[in-house]
């Protein structure tokens, strides 16, 4: 197995372009936003030993939230430390907190440590491991940001007061996390520490996943946390996706750290599955019931739940299957994710945050009866400030502050650029103004390795490729060009931007006879606020396709010949009346931009 | 306005054919085996004062179960009394209970009777008036069929009692019920027994509605017992659905008795939003939640509510306002409904019911996801003996007894031929084996009249038509071609019995770009059984169609060219792969008769 690893962000600065403005906004307001919204919410004065509040539910979920915005605004600091010195002082005083907050005895979480009375590690779905798992994901990203240990040291103490109760003493109610996502951690901070203590324990939790009979969730069966059976036997993404995905991660981690390669074919075959069960979005966990995977084609869009996290969680785990696989199909989906699922989950101003991110929008859904009270469980429609569960926000500030960490893999001999941001590191520069246009340039300069390659997209039907100004052959393997390159040297991909109509697998029942428009990585989206009444439309299927500069994003509104159709009875013969018209798509990141708005991604042929 | 009078089914003797053979099956089979499972379920016992059990919520329907069930008998008898003397004996003895426990003021309800602690007529949705209501119905049809009065008696008593409290003291913690039925039945109570007493009772029902507050449901808004606003003011077929309909038919009652207008037009509004809101099979009521109508053309397949009492009183209210109208849209209706939702209704061998008639059934909705224990809500895909609330079963049983009351309506210059079933009445005999082929003979002996009317069906492109062997043109007017004929004549109609696909409104979002196979009046479905896996089929759209002659039905299975679809990816340019193959089709009406099997009506167009 010839291993990768990735380029991390801070050692590729973006220049400008899409991503760069993204990351500026989310600093300057989506990052302060949240904090301010945490406050509000009390997620920063709960850790005071003298707060007070009836406790509820979605205060279990307080520190990954807290944790997981310290993690974001680390990576800004990391990436440009002198410009927020405010967001450094925030963070210092939150890690103040929290060190206050730790037990001597290492255990640390601010809503079981307001019940005294109860034991710890005492209930399995209440989210204990997986908030500890946060904190040193954030311990790790602060500490390689700053060089300040302290939240490091507290994430320390409490992975090793972990390991004594759950590896050691084996004292504890149950045995594997309800919620994975400390096995990832353990391992980051095993990559950090080189502690082989914190490997081992990921590595205990993994291999016990599955295997014990646990007291667990009342309303859910075993698949829902991923404990049915040993996880290096799984082959279908089942359950919770984002306890999937982040439990996905660990094992990819482990077949990685630890060279284990049942974890790796589990791996594989799990990620084949997941793409089965994946919206045109790049959003996964169809069912909100569970917040769960359903069965491969089985993508409702009205009440699609692809909640955001879910959508990051499976980036991560695409983007540790590429340090095991140059396969540009981890890429290829982690692209999917990034323009689209990724990207709605926040609102363009950086303030407001989708956590379900629906396919479609019919507003009449609930108000179709004019009877019933209890209205139908359908996803939110305008994206909110802070959500009881507020795990979505800064998941994606966290995400955006460090997709750098997306662009390129490398070992020995080669570097693989898999996304096109403009950025630049030691040797290399790629200059682009993707995805507007599909131009990259890669320019080397002092680079020290042989080979180079370049991921071509599989939705894209023509590139060209030229090597310091000569034309080269584009034949990818698995996704991928491999060129030798000299020290100095100018790679110039384009990628055919024109837009097309795309369908889905004919076993997913909702999409049949319909079509999405997508114009590279960037699926598109019917609204209301463009076109009147959507539900009568359907498109032709081809086009030609008319792009529209606009002032709601940098990408073109695109527009294409379509129909309206009526009918003048319930049930008819023959073809229907249809009026020809013109159809706008605007990109499906940006819907719900402009107040509430009926919305549809999959749009029936004429 | 020129009235119409139907001509009852006991006027007009089945024959032979199709559907002769469902009322043989009726009464030797559905009948006793509903009385059966009746008794089984304490619906018959209940009636005895010694008879104890704790009370349930859908003891409340018991009376009306009971109730249907005679009056279903009664027709039996009316139209063949001599060959059912045990049924006969069945119905006194019920009736004998009923007469005792009638309480000496009138009051009947063997629900609130076994609660003398609670006042009568104080808790509106608890169903007594609706219990009443039929009691009346079948009470008018034994006195009718065997000229006993033991029941008309109770039935009189009773309603003067509700009288009495209603609408001379008013003194009942509500105004009107909670779910109508006895406005209909004290049209027919007045029809029968020419007391005015009972016709201003309907009157004060349906005039009062809409008009007061009431105090009532608490999970439903006042449209779901349409007491929103007056009734002659409603435009918009809204709430539960069985409700609707029935309060439709007592105003259509009124509209033709008392000669309202306001009446009528607010039922001709009512009708032709009810059409949009039916399915292909004549279904109505679409949200199992309330079970009630929702917006036009909002019709889901695979959750269809479509209750079968629903279909049956869209029938009622269609048979009613045939009597106001000669509009072969409400004999269409009724056609749709005859031979679709209402025989889907019941199984083949006569012994089990559907309540709900989805038009897919798609069995993975119940195992889609593994992970969490509360599975959707869904119809049943298997008939049932008995329900909790029983009410399909035994207005199953009643309609089928009396179908020939759709056959004709009358006034005193025309007869008019609405649905094509071979009978005979006085002066006129109808030969046909309709559905299973398209030809009808009509034939005058001495006939009294000078003209005879018969329906072209709106799903009929090419009707022939003839009058004692020559040939007439055939230009209906509002679907009815209306004849000059002597005493003694023949006419002879002959449908065009083709297959043809049909597709719905655009702006039913679940059926675009789909389409259902009809022949005749009958709807056509795919079964698993016959198919395999039909979620990846498709079909062409157009013939040729081939009829095969099966032991399940006797209207032909149809085969039909179509494609089975495959695709290598989730998602995909172009055209995906497709295998030519024949897809068979049988009548929608028996499904689910050759044990479980996905089932769809509207297929996707290849």
């Amino acid at each position: 197995m010839k291993n990768y690893s990735f380029v991390p962000f801070y050692k590729t600065v973006l220049t400008d372009g899409f991503w760069k403005d993204r990351q500026k906004l989310n600093a300057d307001v989506s990052i302060p936003n949240v904090y301010k919204r945490f406050k509000e919410t009390d997620r920063i004065d709960c850790l005071y030993p003298w707060w007070k509040r009836p406790l509820s539910h979605s205060d279990l979920f307080y520190d990954s939230d807290t944790a997981k915005w310290l993690e974001a605004a680390a990576y800004v600091l990391h990436a440009n430390r002198a410009d927020y010195p405010e967001l450094e002082k925030s963070c210092d005083e939150v890690i103040e907190l929290l060190k206050k907050r730790q037990q001597s005895n290492g255990y640390l979480n601010s809503y079981f440590q307001r019940r005294p009375f109860l034991p710890k590690f005492h209930s399995r779905p209440d989210h204990e491991l997986y908030c500890a798992g946060h904190i040193m994901e954030a311990a790790v990203a602060y500490f390689q940001a700053t060089g300040k240990d302290a939240l490091l040291s507290v994430a320390e103490k409490y992975a090793d007061h972990i390991r004594d109760r759950f590896m050691i003493k084996q004292n504890t109610a149950f045995s594997t996390p309800g919620h994975e996502e400390i096995e990832l951690a353990l391992f980051r901070m095993y990559e950090a520490t080189g502690k082989e203590k914190y490997k081992e324990l990921a590595e205990f939790f993994l291999n016990k996943r599955g295997t014990v009979k646990e007291k667990t969730y009342r309303t859910f069966y075993d698949a829902y946390d991923q404990h049915e059976i040993p996880v290096r036997e799984l082959s279908s993404a089942e359950g919770h996706a984002v306890r999937a995905m982040y439990l996905y991660c660990g094992m990819a981690d482990m077949a990685r750290i630890s060279g284990d390669d049942g974890m790796l074919s589990a791996c594989k075959r799990l990620f084949d599955d997941a793409c089965k069960k994946m919206y045109v979005t790049g959003g996964i966990g169809s069912d909100y019931n569970g917040e769960c995977f359903t069965i491969p084609y089985d993508l409702p869009n009205r009440t699609a739940y692809s909640e955001s996290c879910a959508a990051i969680s499976f980036m991560m785990f695409c983007r540790r299957m590429l340090l095991l696989e140059k396969d540009g199909r981890y890429a290829d989906v982690i692209e999917r994710i990034m323009y689209n699922n990724f990207l709605s989950g926040v609102s363009l101003n950086g303030k407001a945050f989708f956590y379900e991110n629906p396919l479609e929008i019919c507003r009449t859904d609930l108000t179709r009866s004019r009877t019933v009270i209890k209205r139908p469980r359908l996803p939110q429609w305008q994206r909110q400030e802070v959500f009881k569960c507020s795990c979505c926000p800064p998941n994606i500030n966290r995400t955006v502050a460090s997709i750098g960490d997306y662009i390129f893999t490398e070992n020995e001999t080669e570097t693989v650029l898999h996304q096109y941001v403009a950025c630049e590191s030691d040797s290399l520069r790629v200059e682009t103004n993707y995805p507007i246009d599909g131009k990259i340039i890669v320019r080397g300069q002092g680079y020290g390795k042989n080979l180079f390659s370049v991921r071509v997209p599989a939705w894209c039907k023509d590139a060209t490729l030229s090597l310091n100004g000569k034309k080269v052959a584009v034949f990818p393997e698995k996704g991928y060009v491999t060129l030798k390159v000299d020290p100095d040297f100018t790679l110039e991909l384009t990628l055919d931007m024109n837009p097309f109509f795309i369908k889905t697998h004919p076993l997913c029942r909702e999409n049949r006879n319909k079509v999405a428009l997508q114009r590279g990585p960037v699926v598109y989206c019917l609204e209301e606020k463009d076109n009147g009444d959507i539900v009568p439309l359907a498109v032709v299927g081809s086009g030609p396709f008319t792009e529209t500069e606009n002032n709601l994003t940098p990408l073109p509104f695109i527009d294409v010949q379509g129909k309206e159709l009526s009918a003048g009875a319930t049930y008819y013969e023959g073809e229907c009346d249809a009026k020809e018209r013109t159809l706008r798509f605007i990109p499906y990141y940006a819907f719900g931009n402009r107040g509430e708005s009926d919305m549809k991604v999959w749009v029936p042929l004429a």
